[in-house]
């Protein structure tokens, strides 16, 4: 049986930076060859990033990204890694239009390239608007095995590029994709690619990029799966890694040519014969995948650090109440970026508890942020005297002076502020414009308000493993939440019980349920109303809010576009 | 020749309210009947309005859109509106998937439905994620009139249900539309209205909405062409209207059924014979199509006054900074909603010249909106003073205390804020995000700074047509424009000229052009690179600008969707 070294190069690209990618490309491939590999496989788009959104649609940008890749199969010959296959994801525009590519670099050229055919469109994908679909497959013969290619959503689909690989005949499928993390998949990749292996009837790599780019997260989760359903090997989550394996690979597969099904195939011969008997590398140990909070915990911090650092920003600062949020937030901050990163400022009122004061600062004494105070007492007044405010136009002005706080230190100084609403405040518009939600980036915007709690358990847990400090005040965690906006104010006032309310808002909106189906599932007529009507009355804050990254597949973002003015009531 | 009285109704829907909407469809048909029309045609989705984004992915909403449909056909009958067919756009949901649908009401009963089979998803439109494509074509006989139907977009694209129709024969063509108004179309649906109706052999009638929805605004502009490419009739723009007019109709199309090309054909009979023949209406005389600047002020007053009403705000209140922008929206603003329910503030601060407070106290007198001044020294003073704040950090704190001020006005008095930024300035990022970018409603988001004054010299020479006083205070129009934020500022110290700057965007953002293209046109490498730059570090701010009418294509907003954090640089 023919030998072949893999390496799955799962690394963390940006979106535009087409020379910054490719130099990631070269570095990686570096290491691949190093390790002796003879093809290595990279994301989708990973010359672009993913996803360009409407960059798609300019010509130049297209054109920069063709030149890009040429430069790029010319820069691996002359650095020495002419003779590796390498799989690279990148834009392409031709007459028929925009495509998502991958193109196979070799010996200095492109000597093949393939047009993703499902274009999904749907939650946060948005392919139809910018790529047309491609239709023909490029199989390689790469040291006797033939290779094919399909590009992430090919494989999602029934029927397609897959089945038509099958029928064609190939040893080997490689799988580029830009697949985002989203919470409780119940592994459905391994099983996805378990099943597609079956279908094309050999061994499948899958690469995923990891990193954050803007709301999205990829977690990465790279993995090699045989033909008979057998996982090999399988990379861990959130970081960059490069997955290193030998196959033992039949060799002998059919070589059809020409129409396929809706498919034309062509194949390229880049080494017709097997390479000499080698000893494989030892298999690396498949990666256990993260349970549930530790996942969304690295998701949530490595949406953050990429969110800042990918757009230039070195520190961040951020309001600390004294309550759970700010608290998770400020112990993602440091997790992400290192606590001399972390600016945290007190902001008391005159309705500030003792207690909110206290926990601030032990929370910044536990985490080492550098830590401030400065109160809002004067601010507010003027406004308050000089505007006659009352009621909520008062309790407003309090949260939009800390704003206005927070982004005179952020002009000054050139920290991001974050952000630290969660999204059961977001959902249910509890949460002041231009106050609270004021920020660049904030982390927790796909947090329900009690998995914040979860998770700051969690977090303190794996410190007290570790034998460190656990980073949230325990106060922070167990006392009843308030916004501190007037006298003995709680939560409670104004929103149901947490758990009553988070768990109507997963199945509104996440499950997309309807009033009947709520008032069906044991919900109160009551509570439903409340909460629904405080939803559909939300949508224009949360449109307003910056932006945080996804870990739910529906979360308050781009992917969920309903209407500001919209008449219709649940019920 | 059969004749047929047909009663276009250009109606103002709201997206979700089904029974408002289902109230609007009575309110209209109930004219037709009283004007004795045969035949009355909605706009498309009229029961549900339009775009419903992501409701259409609701169970629940597609279900109370058709039991809204077959409550209205009921309705209708039971309102002596029984005899006329009437054609009505609403959301279907079947065991293909959702439908962007079109029925016809008769008789109290859903006699005909068809579902669109083009389904745009580009620019505004994302219809690909919503919809499933429909393939069978319901034609209906009208008092011997064979008339089919073709929704919006399956009149734009070539081939379709307009050849299949044309092959199948029919006497008359009616078309339901949510056509959104777009700057300098060139009158490009005549044309194409002309074109279809000679592919259909027979006359085409055009029905759109009017109204704002959100960032879109529908300007009607309904419209009757014969097979031989004569007008006969049109609406006038931003109205709602009922055109009412009589037909000669051939009644000797054949009548295929079943299977014509991609499409199935079926034929429903309401009434077999032609009517005796009777007296025709006398022709309505077209409208003419509205003058640049003239159009563009109805599209912004249009979308400005249904953001407001459909959202369930009364009055609106803005700064006024003796400026051009905010002169032009707060006469805008009058124009929309009356003088009585526009609050003009002016905030001076320590750098605000004198003419910025005599022209918006001039422009206050001119337009007889309410008039206050609230200065922002002291709240100003409080922030720089405790926050040490210097530079830049002190120039927009003092935008952030007009927009805190601003809000707490809204909070306390419940008016609506409006931003008066324009598209120039939101396009560099020339404005001061959570200050001058405060609002509910930006309406002239989407204006050019050189717009905006040939806006404001237009409305001004409409006034002194009428004999009226010109709203707009001369000085603010020809004054050297300034943001006022240290001593002695003018735009022009950061900006280039805005006739330059405005081409180059214009070219950059509208046209698509690349720096290649755009240095090619003779524009100056300095000029592109300043521009191009400004551009592409602005996107976080736009994404977090309120939303407003859109006059142009490439708007920016939901419809022009770029990454906010990008390595991508054109040069």
């Amino acid at each position: 049986m023919p030998q072949l070294r893999l390496a799955l190069a799962q690394v963390n690209a940006c979106v535009g930076d087409l020379a910054g990618n490719a130099e990631l490309v070269v570095r990686w491939t570096r290491k691949a060859v190093e390790a002796g590999a003879h093809l290595a496989v990279f994301p989708e788009m990973v010359l672009t990033g993913y996803p360009v959104e409407d960059l798609a649609l300019r010509e130049s940008f297209a054109q920069a990204s063709k030149e890009a890749l040429d430069g790029l199969a010319a820069r691996l010959a002359e650095e020495g890694c002419g003779d590796i296959a390498v799989f690279v994801g990148y834009l392409d525009r031709d007459a028929g239009g925009v495509r998502n590519a991958a193109a196979v670099l070799h010996g200095g050229q492109v000597v093949a390239r393939q047009f993703k055919h499902h274009l999904p469109n749907y939650g946060v994908f948005d392919e139809r608007r910018y790529f047309a679909s491609g239709d023909s497959l490029d199989v390689v013969r790469v040291h006797g095995v033939e290779v094919g290619m399909v590009i992430c959503e090919d494989l999602w689909q029934d029927g397609g590029p897959i089945a038509a690989l099958g029928e064609a005949g190939v040893d080997l499928v490689v799988s580029p994709n830009a697949s985002p993390y989203e919470r409780k998949k119940d592994d459905a990749r391994l099983a996805l690619v378990t099943r597609r292996a079956a279908e094309a009837k050999a061994p499948l790599a899958y690469v995923n990029l990891i990193g954050g780019q803007d709301e999205l997260v990829f977690d990465g989760d790279s993995m090699v799966v045989t033909a008979d359903g057998a996982l090999v090997t399988r990379a861990p989550q959130f970081v960059e890694h490069l997955v290193v394996l030998d196959l033992d690979l039949p060799g002998g597969a059919a070589r059809a040519e020409g129409v396929v099904g809706e498919f034309t195939v062509h194949r390229r011969t880049l080494s017709e014969r097997p390479l000499p008997r080698y000893e494989p590398l030892p298999v690396p140990q498949p990666a256990e995948p993260l349970p549930d909070e530790a996942e969304v915990w690295y998701a949530l911090v490595t949406g953050l650090r990429d969110y800042v650092h990918k757009n230039g920003f070195r520190s961040v600062v951020l309001g600390l109440s004294g309550g759970i949020d700010s608290a998770v937030v400020a112990a993602l901050a440091v997790d992400a970026l290192g606590a001399d990163a972390v600016h945290g400022v007190s902001m008391p009122s005159n309705y500030s508890s003792e207690h909110s004061k206290s926990d601030a600062a032990d929370l910044a004494q536990r985490t080492g942020l550098h830590y401030s105070v400065q109160p809002i007492a004067d601010m507010v007044g003027v406004f308050v005297d000089q505007l006659g405010l009352t009621g909520l136009a008062e309790e407003n002005v309090q949260a939009r002076c800390r704003g206005v706080t927070l982004m005179g230190l952020s002009n000054q100084h050139g920290h991001l502020v974050l952000a630290t609403g969660n999204k059961t405040e977001l959902a249910v518009g509890y949460s002041t414009i231009y106050g609270d939600a004021v920020g660049g980036f904030a982390p927790i915007k796909d947090v329900l308000k009690t998995l914040v709690w979860d998770l700051a358990r969690w977090r303190n847990a794996e410190a007290e493993k570790l034998g460190e400090l656990p980073p949230i005040p325990e106060n922070s965690i167990t006392k009843p939440p308030s916004a501190e906006l007037r006298p003995g104010q709680v939560d409670t006032d104004s929103l149901p019980d947490y758990e009553l309310l988070d768990s109507v808002l997963d199945d509104y909106v996440e499950g997309d349920k309807g009033y009947r189906d709520l008032i069906a599932m044991g919900f109160t007529h009551e509570l439903v109303d409340k909460v629904l009507r405080m939803v559909d009355r939300a949508e224009y804050k949360r449109r307003q809010y910056p932006p945080g990254t996804k870990i739910t597949f529906k979360a308050f973002g781009r992917d969920r576009r309903l209407p500001i003015t919209s008449g219709w009531r649940e019920g």
